[in-house]
């Protein structure tokens, strides 16, 4: 799956993934209107209403992008509804060519962490069928338990090509109260980037591995040290646009083949016609500011990498 | 939420959690037919075959505990039809009385992890209606990303009267690889559990804390080092029965009013019909071999603490 989102990227030239985090804050209110209509209002209104924003930024975006993730959480809040559109807006994306990176930063002790691998980038056996009950391309997985909570997500990854993105550095303040605590000298992020790397080892694609990282765009020097610690490993950056980070901050997250990571930006780009700068737009074209405050982020990130 | 459980607890005089966990290499194939006759070999056949599982064994057992504790990775493996019987069995739980504590391991940043909060343990606001998504009692939550991942969680605690169960050391083999890295000289579970012990204050019952820790049953030594250090914290133990734990290797994870710990079986329970000693009740018996589980499960750890 990683020689795929390589060939993606190459193809597009944009190392970038949109975060389609939606909250009912972001959504224009003709939508809401629309959807409280059709489903009063309901858990299935809400979900309805990501649904028809995430479509129009998706329908605005795709033949830009490699990748999207959509961040569970902010559907799993609307309950079964809710998680209903999360794989609407898996199958869509897929059927539009897109790489689908869920964001589920799951992780349990092995019995528990093949279950969320075999439904989320696997498949389950019910009698004599098979089924993939979610069916991201990647997903973002939590180290805390070790490699017994790993591995299942690794096997999984090995039989059905699929990847994942390992959380290493988190892009939030507060991430360095246990990640950047000192372990013999070195923090303990840098112990999680060498397991990746290991781990890493035995899902290799053709250049990169399919077990990648997390590391914050906020965290440029801690970038520029995993990126040495983990060479093969392609490397998710959130926290670009409105968590801080630019693109000048990103170099050193890539490789000199000027590959290795994947942006993402998620309300930058998702509710950019809140931003003053592509308010113009205005609410009814928020799909065309989602589309400029792409081709603008493609730009950032290509001069500072070039 | 805390008091709640205490009271049950101490109601019932059995300091233990059953936690739902089905496989359905679990699930007796009577069921399995007669789930798969009504849907199919289906996403919503195993689903239903789980539902019919789970409901047996809370009818036989609900009596004699204080919680149960569904494992959401065992429902979210088989999609959207899994995780209706998630709630469903939250719902169904809740209304025989029981204390319901999610195990879902969320956590992120902080405005993902207000997403999780409010569809767990809190309320989403849709237009000018309120909705309880998944309405569980507590959660368990894993800290890797630091205090602006777990406050959002600790605030809805506050506002809905709910609790956490915050990932501390954890029971699988492996848990040590980050958990047990020594951080000027001490482990960093050490760290954690101060922090929660922190985290804590801010969100006490009468005598604990609704801001608990998970510790496994597998380290009863590390237990006995968590306890001080976190005497206000209530801890859920995993790991007990098939995963190696016994009562005796439990009595440090109490306090000396006998409170403070509650601790979690899941296959040794559930699948009681399938370990020899339960065996002659027959797999159309499974629920008086739950039963049966939960009376032994309950002495054992009653001799052990008294």
């Amino acid at each position: 799956m990683i020689n795929q989102l390589v060939k993606k990227i190459k193809e597009t030239g944009a190392p970038i993934v949109v975060g389609l985090d939606p909250t009912l804050s972001m959504i224009p209110k003709y939508i809401l209107e629309r959807s409280y209509e059709e489903h009063g209002e309901t858990l299935e209104g809400a979900a309805h209403a990501l649904w028809l924003f995430n479509k129009e930024i998706i329908d605005h975006t795709y033949d830009l992008i490699p990748a999207v993730k959509p961040q569970v959480a902010m559907y799993e809040q609307f309950g079964l509804p809710g998680l209903a559109i999360f794989k609407k807006t898996i199958d869509y994306c897929k059927g539009k060519g897109l790489v689908v990176i869920g964001d589920i930063k799951r992780g349990d002790i092995g019995s528990t962490s093949t279950a969320y691998a075999l439904g989320h980038i696997g498949k389950v056996k019910v009698g004599s069928k098979e089924y993939y009950p979610f069916d991201e391309d990647f997903i973002t997985v939590n180290p805390y338990l070790g490699s017994d909570g790993i591995n299942p997500f690794i096997k999984v990854c090995q039989e059905e090509d699929r990847g994942l993105f390992i959380l290493v550095k988190t892009s939030n303040p507060s991430s360095g109260e246990f990640q950047d605590q000192l372990i013999g000298g070195r923090p303990l992020y840098e112990l999680v980037g060498e397991k990746v790397a290991q781990w890493g080892k035995e899902c290799m694609g053709d250049e990169y591995s399919n077990i990648g990282a997390v590391v914050g765009a906020t965290y440029p020097e801690i970038g520029k040290a995993l990126r040495k610690i983990m060479p093969k490993t392609y490397i998710l950056v959130p926290g670009y646009g409105a968590q801080g980070g630019q693109g000048k901050d990103l170099v050193h997250f890539f490789n000199e083949d000027g590959l290795g990571a994947i942006v993402n930006s998620s309300r930058g780009i998702i509710a950019a016609y809140q931003n003053e700068k592509f308010a113009p737009y205005g609410e009814e074209n928020f799909g065309e500011a989602s589309r400029a405050a792409v081709v603008e982020m493609i730009e950032d990130i290509g001069n500072a990498i070039s």
